[in-house]
């Protein structure tokens, strides 16, 4: 573990490239595990999930959800119960057939690719009345799902961890207010704290969850142009109510079915946009208020060792009564200069450095991660200037993230625009579209990847013009882009 | 879930029925999971969980551990490597063989029933020097272990929520340090935090974690008399750096293996202690430092209803700003009454009311949930009293239950006695021992069911007498003790 080198590769030259080494280098994840298409988290990326789920978490519960943990394991009988569902989903299930010595189970066992069938056959089994919904129940968990694809850290692997919420409803009308709810937890979290910015789309029909009635998917963009999807969030109507017997007796005493609803916001590929999204050529720039260090205090030793040890604890305990999370990087293997990329690798957003003219001076010298600034802190208010920075730094990560986002939302009149757009620059490409399935395969083959992402939610668009394909009328405006 | 009824049954006078009902009945669990061994953890469960994480997890970072996550899945030739290993958990493996629509995988995957075969495999490629070392890595996970025996909420099943930390050394003594550090780990959780009694035994040749070259596990008892195991911590030595390739060039140049360690606090299984020592016949009482919510905060509502309620949001805003963890119960399908005993049956420590007479005498009433203490409480003394009688509860809950463990401790000259109290009390027995299996059978057969729990690691205990069974010169001073 201890080798390690700088980043060799320019994310503005090959962003791929990039991403894979810091993923390496900040010691994030090693696809090395001997089973395909699995990754080992290691701690740094632990510990940054762990935050960011600490601050889902939070939100889901001011929210009215409450955790709970279901069995990793689906019965066969359960995974069939809804036939969308299950037709969906068959393809990526890995199986549990035995147990011990390879002796058969008497029925086999799905991993929870996704927890629908495990969780709604207990809700049928709680709900009774009107008085027990909504009931807004999520879980923190793995959930496993057999990809054909390239294996690619927290973007795409066989093992992922989300939190899955799932809520049931008198009306429809609720269920589809959940879902606005659900887009605006996204962005408390995945804008305002990751700073990762997306928009909401309804996916097309042919693009929905396997059983949904809509699909609103989150989609962000990373800097090579690509669209990764983020949390989405379904309107299940009552598709999975109905074979899973979800029903309650309402205030008029007849028995109705629950209107449903589910959203899954994965935080292992959240990081993944955070990691591109904010990350230079140095490494990780993490935002503030998900690194799980945010200060790193660096010692630079001469001969009075001793006095400067002391004052590096005194100020990280200071810090550490501000609430911040900070250390002192006290190795003697190591020389401030190595301590310095090590830790901007890792994305520390404030590094502190004590040394014996600081000592003298009453000072510390404070450096940004994000901007490399470097300025001396009077001690006497280094508490109040960490605070303010690391709220700028967090701003202005969102800021220029936002920035880049919108700078890739384009618009394309003709078959010739949007391909060179999609082939060039990648980005969300809004045009006029006729809704028919073929129209949008031509697309996809024309712009050699480019899928209809769906409709925008946050705000009415109306076609003014004919579909970007067929020349035929455009009933709806949707945005194209090539995705992970 | 509105249904809900008090406790029927005396926890004094059947302790099991007791135990299932508070589980079922306190919505902690639900056993209605269409597979065979696996529970439900419902909210509340949950939550108090996530508390007890948040602790251990604190108290493993303060002791140097980082958090990771590996696969749930182990190839079967990883599982292989470490021969007694894969001998003493094949039996209890689920292994997954297929993919999608029954396609058969390259190699069978093993459901990890713990992961020392997923870690170290890794760590033979983390590991290079001395500098790398030690390596303290812990992962919070669940794990899956087809088990035989019945199913009990938190207790036993086949699926269970954990955390496992697993350290590598340079020294043989520095792991033995670990161990001893493992140690005191639990009893800053297990005993302080949760209010759980034990002692660590040295477990017998017989009954060691298989590949260890130790095993020492926290035996904590239950309020009829049984035993139930809690952490381990195990010395594994060199046993699986061996196979499993765990090397470092130390500093004068040479290849070693490291030493190692791994250590296994069940959250889920810490539960069933909590719940079972603190509880009394109206259900749960939580140690006030895992309650999901230490204060509840109940309206007496009559003509003044705006002025009761506006108060209540005051003496909750109060209370949060202190940092405690506080609702209010507005509901107003329920009366105060149902409210009393729903919150009592889900433990929480502090009840506060809030009726007209309060509020013209500028005070509210504090019950206490461990002993129903009844105060009224002036409004501007509430935070301190909260804050001192929070801390009363949690210092008179871990009394109460290291009284009833130490009434528990017995000692045993004949077989006659041991079988006596083991039959009739349950406990844990010394008594002398010749260290030879065959009289831990034949003691096991006559106490019906007694187990050697091993030689306490906390004092130096030397026999005194000859060995209960055989009358043989006894070499070993051991506890007995029927276990779950």
């Amino acid at each position: 573990m201890s080798e390690e080198l700088g980043i060799t590769t320019k994310k503005s030259e090959d962003f791929s490239k990039w991403y894979d080494e810091v993923c390496q280098k900040a010691e994030l994840s090693d696809l090395r595990y001997n089973v395909k298409g699995f990754i080992v988290f290691r701690p740094w990326a632990t510990m940054i999930m762990n935050l960011m789920y600490e601050l889902l978490e939070k939100e889901l519960q001011r929210k009215n959800h409450f955790p709970a943990l279901f069995p990793a394991v689906i019965p066969k009988s359960n995974f069939h119960l809804e036939s969308e569902h299950v037709e969906g989903f068959t393809p990526e299930v890995f199986w549990i057939t035995e147990h011990g010595n390879g002796e058969k189970l008497e029925e086999k066992l799905a991993l929870r690719p996704t927890s629908e069938t495990a969780m709604y056959k207990m809700y049928s089994i709680w709900i009774r009345s009107w008085r027990d919904l909504p009931l807004k129940i999520y879980q923190r968990c793995q959930v496993w799902r057999y990809e054909g694809k390239a294996t690619r850290p927290f973007i795409r692997s066989r093992e992922f961890h989300w939190i899955e919420a799932h809520d049931v409803f008198v009306t429809k009308e609720q269920a589809i207010n959940q879902v606005k709810e659900d887009m605006i937890i996204s962005e408390n979290t995945l804008h305002k704290e990751y700073g990762v910015p997306f928009i909401f789309f309804q996916r097309p029909e042919h693009d929905k969850f396997a059983g949904a009635v809509h699909t609103y998917a989150a989609d962000s963009l990373l800097p090579d142009g690509k669209v990764l999807q983020q949390p989405s969030t379904h309107l299940l109507g009552q598709n999975f109510a109905k074979p899973f017997n979800v029903k309650f007796v309402d205030k008029d005493g007849k028995e109705k079915y629950g209107w449903q609803t589910c959203y899954g916001p994965c935080v292992s590929r959240m990081l993944a946009s955070i990691i591109s999204l904010h990350g230079d050529d140095k490494g990780l720039i993490l935002p503030p208020r998900i690194a799980p260090i945010q200060i790193i205090i660096i010692p630079i030793l001469n001969d009075k060792k001793a006095e400067i040890l002391k004052k590096c604890k005194e100020v990280e305990k200071e810090l550490e009564e501000g609430s911040f999370r900070v250390k002192i990087d006290e190795r003697e293997e190591y020389t401030p200069g190595w301590k310095f990329n090590h830790w901007e690798l890792k994305g520390v957003p404030i590094r502190v450095e004590i040394g014996p003219k600081d000592i003298k001076n009453e000072q510390v010298i404070l450096v940004r991660r994000d901007n490399n600034e470097k300025v001396a802190v009077r001690e006497i208010n280094l508490t109040e200037k960490v605070k303010v920075t690391l709220e700028e730094i967090q701003q202005k990560l969102i800021k220029k993230a936002d920035k880049f986002f919108e700078e890739y939302l384009f618009e394309a009149k003709t078959m010739d625009e949007l391909s060179k757009i999609i082939k060039k620059k990648g980005g969300l490409v809004k045009v006029n579209w006729c809704g028919k399935i073929e129209c949008a395969d031509y697309i996809k083959d024309e712009t050699e990847g480019g899928d209809i992402r769906g409709v925008r939610f946050d705000k009415e668009e109306k076609p003014n013009d004919k579909c970007i394909y067929c020349k035929k009328d455009a009933n709806l405006v949707v945005y194209v882009g090539k995705s992970y």
